[in-house]
């Protein structure tokens, strides 16, 4: 954990962590099930607006809520986070519970507002070694595009964007998040999971978090003058928190 | 009240929020009755133009009027910065008044660009406990990213893609503007509401701009030294103006 | 005319007008073209096509051409700048009939593209007063935007927006530009309009584009000290060239 | 090839090439085949899904990797490269032959992620003068925005933004790229070309991007004080690297 990170109290960026994640999972579960109620069978125009909504929200919260928390929402983040010594293993677990937690709560607020049992348990079979893979790539793109851009103003864009080719060209529509996967399984609308089905969808999404940290290493490493990777302790912007660092900002302005 | 505010004329300020609600307006009411008109009964594909159309108007709004007036278009957003003393009560009525004005004059110019009857009633039913919860989620989370953003060129597009986003996940397309609530009650098309369900949508929408102006304090409020927040008398980045502030650059220029 | 434009020599700015125009008319005709051939019959399907591609490709115009001539490719456009003296009377004629041409020969690529006969003359009826009042509009709105805006590099987005915003909020689809007007008169395809009901168009774009210099006078004119618009023989920022001024930079760089 | 490329070592550059080619064709080809899916028989909708699965994934990796390699993904940028001299001829066959490489991975991984044979052979016809001449001026389009753009972190979104475009105004889709053709050709789907069509293509992307460097001298090459364009051995930026230019950054920070 950086010196920056400690500048916002650990309360309040789990307070962000906590509404990012619940306005997340309510935007992914809740414009699913307007978007299927309104396209008329038209799958993919229902999965148009899907991909609208939720890339339009991603971006808004990691602009909004990166300067506090760093804007994971995520699970896999958090760990990436906590490998590259970033995060603390404590923190690091407070975060997935919070996320969880978040996301559980947000697609919960996804029924009330369309008037549908709160609590549901989804029978959408998403399984099979073509889904797995497909959600090893999306989460792996996602990681390369968290560890290796180089300005903060542009993560809310990339990372949305990164999403939103997800949602279309994984056969799994990208859900690349642990904490998502999980909260999808209590929705039995356009957006579930099967319960049975969370497991090897987390363990693919970890697996491509891992293999994008090497890689990152490989494509985004900082070079000493004979062009080497150096191996250095200070922490060079390219492996750099999420959306933007949790910046002093908030106590200096 | 701010000192850059004053810099505006207050006339100059009034024209502005007059015409940015009637185009805003306008583009919502009209873009909802070309878009019916064309999507063939796909209500889904109807949903998606209506959403651009706003999106992109309400970016650009904010953009080109947002130095000018701040950009609100909304009462809910004039009342939150008089709350935080940002704005006169007077002129916060006043400001009302003239997007209340604004919205019904660019219900009517759609309706003549449509060759429609000018004054019209709607029948469109948007009532109950859900719609109003999700009116208020979308008002919070609209006053959220007007409270909370950090650079003001960012709000253009964070605060449209809230509001599309919300267009999707909100079971009510997101209203989340009393004075657009008024206005739309007289268009019977695509995006009107029936006069007896403004109440409650008004209601919900100043409940959750209201939710949202304490949450942005335990979020954005800036911290002393010792983590706590700040009982300050200045104004901090994180509590200013929606769009953009009110410059002097007007006559500095 | 600013001393600034004198920088980029006449020629280099009619070739940036002529080409702009030219790939401008063929990607609102070509993508019509394309549109209407996929969609099934669905208009609004077709019309979200003809959007997207119009925004994305004058964004790109804008950005790339706008040092070189301002990116106007629009007679209005060019007769507001002749108006506030940005622009010589004989470069305003020499740049509209350079635009025009553009236009026409880029409606004529797309035909080829498309192996449909390269000469055509529309049979789309499009007049009467609702459409004159929408092209009223829409070319008002485009000249707020172009005299209005504050930053150069908030001119792609903020007019490509406008424009896709008004094609579907407006009844007319939002020609907005009397060029692209003639040239669509050349294609009998999605986007064209009858021969006979290109005057009314052109009278209503170029009366929308004087109301927006006055409302633009109001609304943006820079202040003296007491609040009152100053009298002043310099050339404000609000007041410059649409896209980006012609700089010096391709010399100085 | 300028000293700032030398800093990053061809074997970052060229996995940073095989990468972003491999997941450009991947999501070409993988939103394709999910856009058919789901689209019911609409091309259209399809084709929308399509364009903004590869419109949002190209601007990504154009940021996350243009300042490794410049973001080529594509032979005929890579040989304008070389013929401005900004690439030795040796480099420019090792990206070329990476990026086809790339591609065909990146087609393969789709065919994997979709459960469809991997290796398969195309049947979708593309030929013709009129496909020619489209895929020529959609690779004039695109050299002329990598040429001209004058800030390197507007090139995400002008290339795609043009890519976009160019998919629905042009006849053919809009490949525009040597290397995407013939991965394109290993894949009896959506995004389909038979391989008997692929010079022809090749020959006409080419011919585009010959044309786009003539043109861009014209329009954007530094000029005298007397207006003329210079002959200059030093590089202007008007005449630089697609994406971003590599820089040194990744030893400095």
């Amino acid at each position: 954990m950086t010196e920056a990170q400690w500048a916002v109290p650990l309360t309040r960026r789990l307070i962000a962590e906590l509404l990012g994640s619940a306005l997340l999972a309510a935007t992914v579960v809740g414009s699913g099930i307007m978007a299927e109620r309104l396209a008329g069978g038209n799958v993919a125009v229902a999965l148009l607006a899907n991909t609208g909504a939720t890339v339009a929200v991603l971006a808004t919260l990691i602009a909004l809520l990166g300067p506090l928390s760093g804007a994971h929402f995520n699970p896999a983040v958090s760990l990436v986070d906590a490998l590259r010594g970033r995060l603390s293993w404590t923190d690091m677990a407070t975060y997935s519970i919070v996320q969880v937690a978040g996301c559980c709560a947000g697609t919960l607020l996804a029924h009330a507002m369309f008037e549908l049992p709160i609590v549901q348990s989804s029978a959408h079979i998403r399984t099979g070694a073509a889904q797995w893979l497909a959600e090893g790539v999306a989460t792996l793109g996602l990681l390369l595009v968290i560890l290796g851009h180089r300005r903060s103003e542009d993560a809310p864009w990339m990372v949305s964007a990164w999403i939103g080719a997800a949602y279309w060209f994984t056969a799994s529509t990208s859900f690349a998040n642990p904490a998502i996967t999980i909260a999808r399984s209590l929705s039995d609308t356009f957006a579930g999971i099967r319960p049975a089905d969370i497991l090897g969808f987390v363990i693919a999404q970890v697996a491509g978090a891992l293999v994008a940290l090497s890689l990152s290493r490989l494509l985004f490493a900082p070079l000493n003058a004979s062009g080497r990777v150096r191996r250095s302790v200070s922490s060079p912007r390219s492996v750099e928190s999420p959306g933007v660092t949790a910046e002093r900002a908030d106590t200096a302005r």
